[in-house]
């Protein structure tokens, strides 16, 4: 708590945040979804951090990754422990500078931290959804974000910023309301999954769906698939890390003990993380949320969704600034990925930065304290701001 | 059929072969493993091809990997349809020439092919061992095949050669029994798995205790832990792939349709491709031989085990030529680590070669068709064979 009650008087915190929501039910009474379903009517869970400025010039619109939620900063309370999940990036002075800049970060449709999901109830039945909701896309998430912008009349971003599925839709806003978008930070993300990272998400699925518990997917009020769900967790943990960080942070250590144990069970320390990783999950994450959302995900394809095949053509709409940066370690969203996105975007003469950030901590080190990331973000945001 | 026939006809396959057995019951009627329990009686399957020479000296010791047995070349029987898993390499005229070696292959223990394992019968209670099978090492497994050697009087082994963990097997040939080993071919392993494998590994196994059928491990007469055991096989195959090979054999391809289907089950190529091989997989192999075999690589640790924690160390008895080969796309164990093997044989003056493939087909490179390995295998074994 003392750690706590320093930030808040040092002033490096947004402080005390609350999440709000919104629910919207657009005519007729629905989302339209790419699948051709729809949804309705949808929530929308948010919140906001900074002061908009009189001509709401100064709207950072962050998206957060796979099982993040919309408390991107700040606390809930004074007895809070536990901050935003990119408090190191946002708050006063920092890369995302609260004192400038209006922030907000609402919930993705499909998760479960207060925007509609799978557990949410279905209005047709009284009881949650399931897996009668219906399939989504990013595409999706990004429409219902939009409506959330058209709800705060706000009609211009300053920027959209997200890292990994977060910088999907960041991809998604450049390309889908291109006129709103002023610039964009796409981080450590992809414009299409890989067969690798497609693979990794299916096995993880087929975990959460042998879990008897699962029971088709309707198991609320039931036993939930906990063991499914943290394995599948304990396999989407070891593609956010790399060789090169394990090797540093675990090794072969044994835990809590000098020799081997010859019984089955946690015993390296990198097998008991996993565990712990696995369980903590568990508690904060539904499994039907973690179907949709890597399906979402795998769906996903730039290209293929808004340039006929062409990666170019999905970015010649665009007229945002981009700041686009890899990690070197990153091996489910390589670099590569993120040079043919720089590529197709600079042959639509758009205004690319580009930065591989050589960091060992893998896929996961845009969550990471770096100072090189917020460094380029600030400079990156002072630019296209002042400029504006 | 017919294409079975012209492979005998050319002379290309070593033919029909026979799975053969050698129980043995070391005194106390036990083998002593390294965990300080004891194991027996112990039954070994093997096969052999090619001919014994008169002074015995063109013997080959080929170990195999993980889910391998001893059928490596051949045929069962004129109507099986399947040789064994490294026929590419063994036989007549090929990398690991059978006119001309007699080479001899074993069934690991621990595993459920033939040799003893947890599906097999514990004496003590005439029911299958499951989870009181005791847990063994690479060098329990060395220490058994040993006993298989001494049995068919074989004192002098031209070479032992083996991918991945029969790869560790080799390592282990060459230091524990320095003096039997003319020269060595560890292929696509590593002296230690790191925390990577480990990990994969770890949530492999999870994903077998998780699955209600395993029971604790005493699952057998009743229904088996197939779901478990495909997630686990599914897990595993992904890291014997490459990023690469992935996207040049699946990409984001469809399986059966042009759009996607927005439902959930196997709708790209690579998710059906997984499911089959966990679903192939489980036809074949026993969940809880997976747990011991992975268990046992992940213990394996050749520096600690045989050198008081320094790899220079645990070569220095070797007497063995070694040829050692890695694979640029194999990230479960990069080429890093065969070099840091190479480099402590060489500070033991040891004579060694060493070769990184370049090949885009990840770990499982060592089982497909490639004249380079082939070629490289032929003229090592030509070296030590004319030269000794």
């Amino acid at each position: 708590m003392s750690e706590y009650t320093d930030r808040q008087q040092d002033g490096t915190t947004v402080g005390i945040v609350k999440k709000q929501f919104f629910t919207f039910a657009q005519p007729p009474d629905r989302l339209d979804l790419e699948s051709g379903a729809s949804l309705g009517p949808v929530s929308l869970a948010y919140e906001t951090c900074g002061t908009l400025n009189g001509d709401k010039s100064n709207v950072i619109l962050i998206l957060h990754a796979l099982t993040g939620d919309s408390h991107v900063a700040g606390y809930y309370s004074q007895q809070d422990a536990k901050p935003g999940w990119w408090e190191i990036m946002v708050g006063p002075g920092k890369g995302i500078d609260t004192d400038r800049y209006f922030v907000i970060c609402s919930n993705i449709i499909g998760s479960c931290c207060g925007s509609t999901g799978p557990s949410s109830t279905d209005p047709d039945t009284g009881r949650p959804y399931g897996t009668n909701f219906p399939l989504i896309t990013i595409s999706d998430m990004v429409k219902a974000q939009k409506a959330l912008m058209d709800h705060l009349e706000i009609d211009s971003l300053l920027s959209v910023i997200g890292g990994s599925v977060g910088g999907m839709q960041v991809l998604e806003w450049c390309t889908r309301y291109p006129e709103m978008v002023k610039s964009a930070v796409p981080l450590a993300t992809t414009t299409r999954h890989s067969a690798l990272a497609i693979a990794f998400n299916e096995v993880a699925r087929q975990s959460i769906m042998a879990d008897p518990n699962w029971e088709g997917g309707h198991y609320y009020g039931g036993h939930k698939p906990d063991m499914g769900l943290a394995i599948a967790r304990m396999i989407g943990h070891i593609t956010y890390l790399s060789d090169e960080s394990m090797r540093t942070k675990f090794g072969r250590r044994l835990q809590n003990r000098s020799e081997l144990s010859f019984e089955f069970g946690a015993e390296f320390e990198v097998e008991s993380y996993l565990q712990y990783q696995g369980n903590k999950f568990i508690e904060r994450f539904d499994a039907n949320s973690f179907l949709y959302v890597t399906k979402a995900a795998d769906y996903f394809d730039l290209a293929e969704q808004h340039g006929g095949g062409s990666l170019v053509n999905a970015f010649s709409r665009c007229k945002a600034k981009f700041l686009v940066a890899s990690y070197t370690s990153d091996w489910l969203y390589p670099t590569y990925q993120s040079k043919e996105m720089v590529k197709a975007m600079k042959k639509n003469d758009l205004d690319v930065s580009f930065c591989e950030i050589d960091a060992q901590w893998g896929h996961d080190a845009f969550l990471l304290p770096d100072s090189r990331l917020e460094n380029l973000l600030r400079g990156f945001l002072k630019g296209v701001y002042y400029d504006g």
